[in-house]
This record gives C-alpha cells, sequence and structure tokens, in this order.
C-alpha cells in the first residue's frame, strides 16, 4: 500500500455517558489523523471483548436495558451513579484494550507485518501506534492467537511474579477457568508453584482437571469452606487473587488462610501473625465486598491493577514476562474463543446480551476486517 | 520488704472458654512464680481496661449474657463459634496488657521504684517481670498516670510513623474522640500532619474541639460523606486508621479518599492511581466490614497490630517513640478515666456491663492495691 492508498478514516466504537445521564454506544466514522514519527497504522483484524472493556463500554448499564436508536444503542444511568463517572461525562470514548492486526502504513519495514498492542481504542478499524510499542507476531502465531497476547498473559504472569516478590509460596485464584485462569495453571504447574483454583459450577472443575490442575474447589458445594482450608493447609497458601469482587468470597478465603494456620503457641485475640494477603482485580460481582473478620489483624484486602502492578515489579521484570508470552503464545498463553464476531456486532442487542454476561464459554472476538466497508 | 516476706501467691482474673462452650471468668488465688535471674516482682497498682482487654475477656460474650456462678462469671459460646477459638480452648487465660505499680521484689536497687510495664497478665495483684523490660516513672507521674503508657500512645505513634513510612502526609482517624484519639490530635499538631478526626456524636465535636482539632466530621450527619471528602481533599489524606472495623466507615473513606482526587487527564475505569490505604485497626463494631468498591482498583484495607507495626518500623523508631511517651506521659499521653475500680469488681455485673461498652467516657481503671486482702 503507498501512502496516497492508506485510509484517511475508520470506523471507532464509542462510549458516552453525558452530564444528562444518557448512554450513547456508537460506531462512528471518524478521520484518521496523519501519523507522527515512528508511527505506525494498523489495520485491526482481531481485538478480544475483555471484561475490562466491558467496564468501559457499559460503565454501570445493564445491557439488558439498552434501546436502539438507529445504528446506535442508548440508555440512561441513574443521577446518582453519575458522579462516580465525573471523569468521563460527555467524552466518546474509545474502547478496546488489545488486539492484533496488519500493519498497512508508516514505517515501510514495518507495512505488511502482523503485530499485536495493546492500550485501547482497538476497537475499530486502524488504530495509530508506535512501531516500538507493538510486538510483531511470528509466522506460525495467527492474528487471532496474536489479539490476547497482553492482558491476561500479563495479569497472570504478573500474579506469579508478585508471589515471589512480596514473600508468598503458593497462589489461590477464582473464577480459575476463566481463560486468564488457565493460563495461571499452565505457567504454575511449569514453575512449581501449588495453585488452589476456586469455580462455581462443577463443569468447571472437569474443564480446569482436563489441563491438569491439581487443586480445584467447587464454591457451589456445601464444605466449600473445609475443602478451601484443606487445600490452603496443604499448599501453604498466603495469597489470593480474586476476579470476583463481590459478596464473601475474599473473606471466605481469608477466614480459611487462617484456620489453615498452625496453632498459636501463646494465645492472642488478633490471630496468626502470618500476613494473609488477598487482590480484587476484576468485578465479576459488583454487588459489596462483606468481609467478616474472623482472621485476626495480620491481613490485607486490595486491588490489584496490571499497569500499576508491572511498575512495581520493575522493566527487567517486564521484559521476561513479555518474552514468555511471546515463546509461548500458541501453548499456555493461547486464548479460545466463542465466536468471532464483526465490529458492527458489538451493537447487536442479541450478541452484547450473551458476551456481556462475562461467563465462561461467552467469551468473543471482534474481527473489524469482516465488516469492514470496502 | 525482704525476700522473707515477699508475697507467694496472689489473686489473678482469669478467662477460660471451655470445648463444651462455657465461658468463666474467675477470680483466682494463684501461687507466684519463684523470680528467675534479672526478674522482678511488681505489685499491681493500677491497670487500664482497654478493648484489646476485652477480647480478651469477653471473647464473643455479650456481658448482658453472663450470669454469676458463686463469685465467677459464667456464660455459654454457641456450637458454631467455638472453632474461632480453638487456640484459646480450655486454658485459664490472663487478663490486661498494660498497667504500673511498685516492685515488691527482685533486684534490691529496683525494689520499692515505681514501673510501668507491659505485655499481658497485669489484672493481678503481682505480674513478674524482667527488670530491662519495665519503665521507671519519674517521680511527677503518678501510678495512674503510668498505667497506659503503652498500648494507646505507641500505637498513635506508630500510626504517624507509618504514615511517613509508607508515604502519606496526612491522616484520617476514625472514633477520634477515644484516649487514643485526643493523643494522635495531640501528636499531629505538634508534628504539623493534618488530621481528619470522625467522631460518630455531636458531643465528640465539641470534646476535640476543646483540644484543638481542626478537621472533625460527624458520622451521624446526614452530609457525612461530603464534608468527609472535603475535609480529605484540604488535608491531602491518602491514609486512615479505623477503630470501628464493622460496617461501611472503612469503604465511606475509601470513597471519599477517591472523590478527591483530582480528575483523570485519561479516563478508565480503574480511578486514580493514587494508593488510598486504610487500616482497620479495632473492631468496636463486630459486624462485617461492607466494601462498596466504587474507588478504582489502587487501594488497600488492611488489619494493623501493633507488635507487626513496631517490628515493620524497626527498633530505631520503637526507641524514638518510647522516649516520647515517657518525655511526654503527663501532656500528650496522658489518659482518662471514668471510673478507678478493684480488681473484684471486673466481675460486678453492673460494672462490667458499662465499662464493656467500649465507648466515650466509659473507660475504667482497675487499682488491684485497692481490694487486695491483707
Amino acid at each position: 500500500m503507498t501512502p496516497e492508498d492508506a485510509p484517511t478514516s475508520g470506523r471507532s466504537l464509542r462510549s458516552t455517558i453525558t452530564s444528562q445521564g444518557e448512554v450513547r454506544l456508537a460506531l462512528e466514522e471518524r478521520p484518521l489523523p496523519a501519523l507522527g514519527e515512528g508511527q505506525i497504522l494498523v489495520a485491526v483484524e482481531a481485538t478480544p471483548i475483555n471484561p475490562s472493556d466491558l467496564g468501559m463500554l457499559l460503565g454501570p448499564m445493564d445491557p439488558r436495558r439498552l434501546t436502539p436508536d438507529g445504528n446506535d444503542l442508548v440508555g440512561s444511568v441513574p443521577a446518582e451513579l453519575l458522579p462516580l463517572f465525573r471523569d468521563r461525562l460527555d467524552k466518546p470514548l474509545p474502547v478496546g484494550n488489545e488486539g492484533a492486526g496488519t500493519v498497512v502504513a508508516g514505517a515501510p519495514e514495518m507495512v505488511g507485518k502482523r503485530v499485536a498492542l495493546f492500550g485501547g481504542s482497538m476497537w475499530a478499524d486502524y488504530r495509530v501506534a508506535d512501531a516500538g510499542a507493538v510486538v510483531e507476531l511470528p509466522d506460525d502465531v495467527s492474528t487471532a492467537e496474536g489479539a490476547a497476547l497482553f492482558i491476561n498473559p500479563l495479569t497472570a504472569l504478573a500474579m506469579v511474579e508478585t508471589m515471589r516478590a512480596e514473600s508468598h509460596t503458593a497462589l489461590v485464584h477464582t473464577a480459575a477457568a476463566s481463560n486468564l485462569g488457565q493460563m495461571l495453571v499452565k505457567i504454575c504447574a511449569a514453575d512449581g508453584v501449588p495453585l488452589v483454583n476456586i469455580v462455581r459450577k462443577p463443569e468447571q472443575v472437569e474443564l480446569l482437571e482436563g489441563i491438569g490442575a491439581e487443586h480445584i474447589i467447587d464454591s457451589s458445594q456445601p464444605d466449600f469452606a473445609e475443602q478451601l482450608t484443606e487445600a490452603i493447609r496443604t499448599t501453604g497458601a498466603t495469597l489470593a487473587f480474586d476476579a470476583v469482587g463481590g459478596g464473601t468470597l475474599a473473606s471466605d478465603i481469608l477466614n480459611a488462610m487462617e484456620r489453615a494456620q498452625p496453632p498459636l503457641e501463646q494465645y492472642t485475640p488478633y490471630g496468626s501473625t502470618t500476613l494473609k494477603q488477598v487482590y480484587i482485580y476484576g468485578s465479576l460481582d459488583f454487588s459489596p465486598t462483606v468481609v467478616e473478620r474472623r482472621f485476626g489483624l495480620t491481613w490485607s484486602l486490595s486491588g490489584f491493577l496490571l499497569t500499576v502492578a508491572l511498575g512495581k515489579l520493575g522493566g527487567e521484570a517486564f521484559r521476561r514476562m513479555r518474552a514468555r508470552v511471546q515463546a509461548e503464545a500458541k501453548t499456555t498463553f493461547a486464548s479460545s474463543f466463542a465466536e468471532t464476531i464483526g465490529l458492527a456486532d458489538v451493537l447487536d442487542l442479541e450478541k452484547l446480551g450473551v458476551f456481556a454476561r462475562r461467563s465462561t464459554g461467552t467469551k468473543y472476538l471482534i474481527d473489524p476486517s469482516s465488516d469492514r466497508p470496502a
């Protein structure tokens, strides 16, 4: 493609919450910015729908309350929730944290190459990027396989790196049958890290058994607390990563960790002085986190954000993690998608109703090139 | 007092939870252990009733459910709660974290001196201690004034030291009209640390105004959230110490801290990346901690235990803190008590019903020498 042939506009999915409380999801044709020094233009061919993207797309909206308005979808946010969105009001926000595609303009040596990238605005026909910030895909990794090589793989690796940096020796993970959870099972098996997997359904137990997970606890079972305590005692886990957030799950884990401690030699009402840490990294359940404090005073419940964690772990750890993701793109870090849809399909109420469920087996991939107007 | 005159037994208040679920509070006459090398015997003359002592004394018991059994008080723990007390079952635990008294036996150069000490077993006529572990009281500090020079003073100082060690610049404190809260007001005023005081009643606002507190928020007021946000914005506080524990207070503080952050330049659904930390150090409310996660992902809610905090702060900080407590025993670290009672009075249901409320103005001091049998 010569510079004259390079596209000058493309579709971009935008989510707006207005200061009047209207939510509007729209696929807008927008002019592309001119490329700056060292920049490239990527035609997006694969971008996943991650839970984090749904947070940006829908804000507080239940997708079942959206209605069509021409080609857009509209809904409304209750006035009392609007202050939570102070910093995004009236801004048509781009969506899509990561993806892959083909370089179509910019540095000539890059044009034609397939690359993966992240940093937002991926739910679009085209994405401008710094050439140095993208990762070239090996020939044997398809573009679809390259779509999700950042958020989940780096998050899973950051969990294990954080475990080591904070002097724990084993992990508990919830929503463990997710794409991310399956990656974590493989990483921990390879690295010899004991991992307790918490799932919510019997079929998810089977799924994880199928990939060799050793400790799998089904939180829907009546003896969940006892099983969890026993698995934590066996593994010695004092660190957990929780994708659920709401309800008592984080609290259940902290209490199980305390029960798994050896008896106190000298009794105090403050429990063991072994640090018990749960990080909440997702919000599959938006309801309040309910903490039954029966685990003494040596505990911590914290948010976990990938970018902040990477900053703490430092540049050397990040390079090590990225190299591992590239080397194991087709194995450890392979994602599976229930369906591939076009970019306009994001605004199809029926499809949106499925992928917005954030549950195992409803993970979708978007291929904007599949419905890009000629 | 010559060695032959030294007491050989004394009363000791004991709390037992049996594996059958009985709670028994008893004042027992027990033989005193022989003094080892470097040990002294202190006749206890002043020991406070701290919330932490009530945890040891009562376990999960509502004191209104205790009944007399001879000179003892008895009650019962529901079977489902017994596993929480696994490590203390059937042990007659001594009570009383700190206190002061007069040395009556041991190293001759110490006998007759008035000392303060901590480490448990203070609700007794006599306490054996290592001579090196006690602090001699200056002549102008009464024994009653020396009774509470460890737990509250060191906790208040550890809050400010932790603030500095963890790179925060201002504090929020709840139950701020407590003895500890009043100490914190004085420390922060002296050190120029901005402090937001949260109280629950209008009269507590007056009390704190009376000692010069600048930011005082009454959580019973309808505009509590707005006032708290504004005070946090003014002070820049990103660290809080919460004595309440249960309910939404810790969550309210985290949400106010997030609202007080400047607008995000680039919107993300994950909120500001400024760390917002709340430490829970008490349990005035035993109900679950309910966390409305509307403050992004850069937050932490943790337990705070004095001994663990001192360990993290290190020996130099500890020596600095202890020297300050001695120097300011009659000013910054003066405690006020509603009443002084005898040791047997702890088992008086009427008195117990008052001091077990853990509320401002019901703080009692025990003087075992006042009702020690001749």
